[in-house]
């Protein structure tokens, strides 16, 4: 839930009034994502999203992720679609905040995914990942395995306090990523947080990708990672082979992995459980007393990292060969 | 902003399925109201706002609530409408809580109020007060007169540590309404909430009436006084005549008062102004630590009862005879 920012009707309006959309006729801020305000707009000409991006958004990044939706769109990905104004603008300053507005998209996220769900995301991810192909700006990941190390040492002296042992369990992830992290594996633009959340559906078929702001460059392969660790587990911790094995086939239907991609798998899925786990226990951590947002379980992450540890190939995802 | 309660997709979708509406496309958890959690749903036929009723909200009122925007919209007062599922009932569950909803409204809240929407709110509040003439539910004020000493009696004790002399003048102020409460004035429903924010418009033109969750019997002229107060004060707290007369002379094109209702209107305005006074600085005073939910100033009408306090007449308004 996030509306930070304030934005009275009156400015809203005067802020539609650049674009060529209609009169504002509604204005509703919305809950929806944990960093930005978002609102929805209703306007003679329909509907749309303005997000005002707060500080945890890096404002160098912007044209990134609103060219990124621009590219993406017009090769067939069905995502918001940044709205320019009169001048051509789609990157705006209102409430002195940077912001954006977008197309509305239809569609309800699946909150508990079955095969046929982890199908459809495996099939528009490959598809996604051949369609960024050719983008032109470039984005580091800062979630890698460089930025593992800081997050953990954020983290480390109060690990235990979360779950006994998380501390030498961490340690000991991040030494066997640092000694097995693979290099050269095909690369691209990547989506980097495919949560069901992010993901909507109109029925069983796929009708739309949102939430771009942590899109970046790197591994195709670890992309699907963090998707296996998204979609394919159990309320109970279970890795369900059955919805791996129906993403990654999916995936490999548009997009045939390299045998280096299969082989590096199993680490690949522990480095983006381990990505999950320290983002989420240093925003536990942090989370202010009386905060009304809940910070998202960071244990949950914990509890899929004793699969990863003890996976060995591709197999045990599913994926067969 | 209020979204106080998670429903998942798929909740919101099994709930829709009752209606005879066509399938859910999109839920967003909204930020309107401050009492209850509300939803902005779009289903094949068009848009809706789902609202689960918070603790706040009295179950039993329910039926009065609901069946107000019933036959306020039918009279041509346009409200949300409350929509039925196929077994004909508009009151629900939803996630434990009472939920109902209604039909989406489109419009916008003005935040500078100018005299021409003060004539508005005027005209269609003296609508409302007709249209309700009729309808069979009774609900009592619980936030007029007998209401006041106990929340004096609540905030008492910590009223000068928000403003010096609070105190004394809350008391004052209690003791000269309980003195010249008028009794025996026209009555019938009254929105009891008629603020900004619950009031939309299109252009200059008034286009609905929101959030009747305040609505009871009380005198006519009271719920005149509250708009007084809600929507004819500057920022700067001084009394804005040509929108206080503007407003009711707008109002008695439709309802002339009468010479008692006339006669009563400055302390009507005084008992309006405690009565904001008294339930935002129990809220004020109440207001957990590091909560993200910020307490409506109680001073703004400290400073309004500072105009009350001295009013005479009506003429002092704005309404002349």
């Amino acid at each position: 839930m996030a509306v930070y920012t304030d934005v009275s009707d009156a400015e809203l309006s005067a802020f539609v009034a650049r674009y060529d959309i209609g009169a504002l006729l509604s204005a509703k801020g919305i809950a929806e994502g944990v960093e930005n305000s978002n609102f929805l707009l209703q306007t003679e000409s329909g509907f749309y999203i303005l997000t005002l991006y707060e500080k945890r958004v890096n404002e160098a990044d912007l044209p990134f992720f609103i060219g990124l939706m621009d590219h993406l769109a017009e090769r067939g990905i069905t995502c918001p679609r940044p709205v320019r104004d009169r001048e051509g603008r789609a990157l705006q300053r209102l409430a002195g905040r940077p912001a954006a507005m977008v197309t509305f998209l239809s569609g309800m996220s699946v909150n508990r995914p079955e095969a046929v769900h982890c199908a459809e995301l495996g099939r528009t991810l490959a598809r996604l990942h051949a369609a960024g192909a050719d983008f032109s700006l470039r984005r580091a990941n800062a979630l890698s395995l460089a930025g593992w190390r800081p997050l953990c040492e954020q983290a480390r002296d109060q690990a235990d306090s979360v779950s006994p042992g998380l501390r030498a369990r961490i340690a000991d992830d991040l030494a066997a990523l640092e000694a097995a992290w693979p290099r050269g594996l095909p690369e691209g633009v990547i989506h980097a947080d495919l949560f069901p959340n992010n993901v909507f559906f109109l029925g069983e078929r796929l009708s739309g990708l949102i939430d771009f702001y942590f899109a970046c460059n790197d591994a195709f392969a670890y992309d699907l990672a963090i998707c296996l660790n998204a979609w394919c587990f159990e309320p109970d911790g279970s890795f369900n082979i059955t919805k791996g094995h129906a993403m990654t086939h999916a995936y490999e239907e548009v997009r045939p992995l390299t045998e280096a991609e299969v082989a590096a798998l199993p680490v690949l899925a522990r480095g983006a459980g381990l990505r999950f786990l320290l983002t989420r226990l240093v925003d536990w951590l942090n989370v202010p007393p009386g905060a009304l947002v809940k910070p998202l379980d960071p244990l949950e992450y914990d509890r899929k990292l004793g699969f990863h540890r003890h996976a060995t190939s591709a197999a045990d995802y599913g994926l067969m060969r």
